[in-house]
């Protein structure tokens, strides 16, 4: 074994406490009053990477900081890398639905119990202790290096991207490397080969100036919550297709990927099981794994309209909101969607309403090279790291950063994953495996090695 | 001119005023706070009525009480009326939309605003008021009265119908007259033709056991708003007929009423601008006046599901739910109703998800007889005392104790209602013309000599 991985094990210890550390501030950035925290976090990671050898820098943005750090001494000839992650967490509220308090990070049964353990502080963390172990051991980074660690993620990371545009000169790197997905399952390792896109809308039709008496106006006049349930029955057919005119022109296909998913051996079982509902269900003619990662989707995310207290009133409501979002995969484009979107929506509005669309945001779909020297580097050094083959599976969720990544600094991004199903990344109870910290630190320092020498 | 009615029309300042006192009091029911309210309304409508001549008891309910008030000295021979109205009123909220405070009473060119003015305080005390002058000018009525006044009407009545029919033998009555409703326009003196029904429900779809990520899991797993909005959209076809199978079975279509209607001259500007709906809709093929009194609706009065916040959340909803009611017309029965909407639901809920559905009430509908001597009575009082022939309109809204009262005791029911379009009833600024709070005194009136002749 060479000097860096007998480190790491060596370490393992200390690196899991100081993520206790990291865990144990509450840095909510949807929330003001964590405004301090979020420094707090940003400081004391800053502090981290200056201890792993790094020039660290704590940028101002209109928002949280992103905290930068730079090894730039491996020379023009060798690669640079660009690591991204986030300190930033999710609010823990509901807290009565945890097990233990959210920033009093505990193991139990192999896995951390925290907010923010493995979304994204303790992935973060990873390439953290990665980079300190090269130095510790080598006193030099296998290759340049940048990591990027934002605070706003978790609404929205408006102002990274500005960053990385204002500051694209200085980040000419060769990859992209963001470990801030998950694995198919314990001992897969797993490189991410797609995400979805997303485009999001509220819905809000209007009728009567007021809400009225069901019996004394019903009948008479459009009931915009009966409108809007028929506008969104009409986004699908029975077979659960989008029926949007347009919506699939732009899918692409993708065979070979779809053999590739075939291969996979999706548990569906397993993703029954997570889901807690009766049973699967979705686009006739596709399997789980495919209508998660491969077929875009139309989605209620919200509903409200008229009396929703306890038992009965008779009101036939004024207006009746809906919250709708389209998944995309490549190469749908959320511009040209919303565009469908809004046509068909005109076109199927029932008269006697008025219907206004507002459009949320959008991001775009992303599927990875899953070529050349980087994925490479990856599949090998995460295959040393697991004792197992590499699994690539597509990821339903969207990360629009990654698109505006490869686009803006023209290198392929890597999705080094290493969550798990079920590990609650934005619900009660979050976790990150133990063992995919540690194994994930010897595959981040193994990549770093291999993606050199390439 | 008798005297009857020169004694009205020489007391109306005095009537008005006794009716400001009895506005004045909150008497609310929905609202516990309230209770001591009710009970001073109570009390002084039963010091009213002793005034009045009657002899009267307040009858304890399990809720508030009933205000009755009898005078049978008119012999054996003479016809009995019953009287019902209801001495609760609606909450007043939201109370910064009312142009002046609810309780305490004002006009404003020519209309009594205050809480209760029209439903039912005013139009109560009408009757109240027709009985004491006929007693201070002839010392007795024209006919057996007995009055019941109950505070539970804006909260479902659930104790009036309970005490009517454990008093049956006591209420052998010959019509029962109830001023809670309006008239076509004002200068139309108008007799209720008929009431629609109510069956009324909450559907609850579930599908995962939390609220999940709607791009990790959707398209994987169907969407229980989305498979909400499907079921309401199968309620109607594209020309908004209820699709329910059997639903349209026990409609009469009593073309005679129809022909009635076309009569009117039913005033659909005058609608659509009460409304202020974009335009009017409904079943096609029906008029406006057809759609709210003769045919039967389904009609969303609730709808919730998922982040309803501002913005975005990418949220699957674990569940969405939907208040639902059908107005019903002669000769559908609520609970036939009930069935073949449980039936229709079953059959077509999406796979994947789970449907409970609660049925929260249910009335029935009602069609007066609209002939005999009260009606012939009824006419000519209404005619006397407006100056203009009457108009026999249907109701869209639902009082469901009228069907009851006709089926405990066995005798007609008349709706000589004195509302007018726009009175705001159960919204801010409710108001009643004070003009046809005095003609309805002289109608009342003479309905009982009218009636106590036949």
């Amino acid at each position: 074994m060479s000097d860096v991985h007998a480190f790491i094990d060596q370490n393992l210890e200390r690196f899991r406490n100081e993520l206790f550390d990291f865990l144990r501030i509450p840095s909510v950035s949807a929330r003001t009053e964590h405004k301090k925290d979020l420094l707090a976090a940003a400081d004391w990671l800053a502090d981290r990477m200056r201890e792993a050898g790094l020039q660290v820098k704590i940028e101002e943005t209109a928002g949280h900081p992103i905290v930068r750090g730079d090894w730039q001494e491996a020379g023009p000839d060798a690669p640079t890398v660009l690591i991204y992650g986030h300190y930033d967490v999710q609010p823990a509220e509901p807290l009565d639905l945890w097990d233990s308090p959210p920033y009093e990070p505990e193991i139990r049964e192999g896995k951390l119990y925290a907010r923010g353990a493995c979304d994204d502080k303790g992935q973060l963390y990873v390439h953290v202790k990665a980079l300190e172990s090269h130095m510790k051991t080598a006193g030099t980074l296998p290759c340049n290096v940048i990591v990027l660690a934002e605070g706003e993620e978790e609404v929205g990371s408006e102002n990274l991207m500005p960053y990385v545009r204002e500051h694209a000169r200085e980040l000419e790197v060769d990859a992209i490397i963001i470990s801030d997905t998950g694995m198919m399952a314990k001992g897969k390792p797993t490189i991410g080969a797609s995400l979805r896109g997303i485009a999001y809308w509220q819905l809000d039709v209007t009728g009567p100036a007021t809400d009225l008496h069901s019996g004394s106006y019903g009948g008479g006049v459009i009931n915009p919550a009966t409108a809007l349930a028929r506008i969104i029955a009409g986004f699908h057919d029975d077979d659960w297709h989008v029926t949007i005119p347009g919506f699939y022109d732009d899918v692409d296909e993708a065979a070979d990927f779809r053999a590739k998913i075939e291969d996979l051996g999706y548990d569906e079982d397993a993703f029954l099981e997570e889901t807690g509902a009766p049973s699967l269900g979705g686009e006739v003619g596709q399997s789980t794994a495919e209508r998660l990662w491969v077929r875009p989707t139309c989605e209620v995310n919200g509903l409200l309209g008229g009396y929703t207290g306890e038992g009965a009133k008779t009101v036939l409501p004024a207006r009746a909101m809906a919250k709708i979002s389209c998944r995309l995969v490549p190469d749908q484009d959320p511009h040209k969607i919303d565009e469908l979107f809004r046509k068909h929506v005109a076109n199927v509005a029932p008269a006697g309403v008025r219907v206004e669309i507002t459009t949320i945001h959008g991001g775009a779909p992303w599927r990875g090279n899953l070529q050349g020297s980087l994925y490479e580097a990856a599949e090998a050094a995460l295959e040393m790291a697991f004792g197992a083959g590499v699994v690539y599976a597509g990821e339903g969720g969207s990360i629009p950063i990654v698109p505006e990544f490869e686009d803006t600094l023209a290198a392929p991004a890597l999705l080094m994953g290493l969550g798990l199903p079920g590990e609650n990344a934005h619900a009660p109870n979050e976790w990150f495996l133990v063992e995919n910290f540690e194994r994930g630190i010897h595959a981040a320092a193994e990549l770093l090695l291999r993606f050199a020498q390439k």
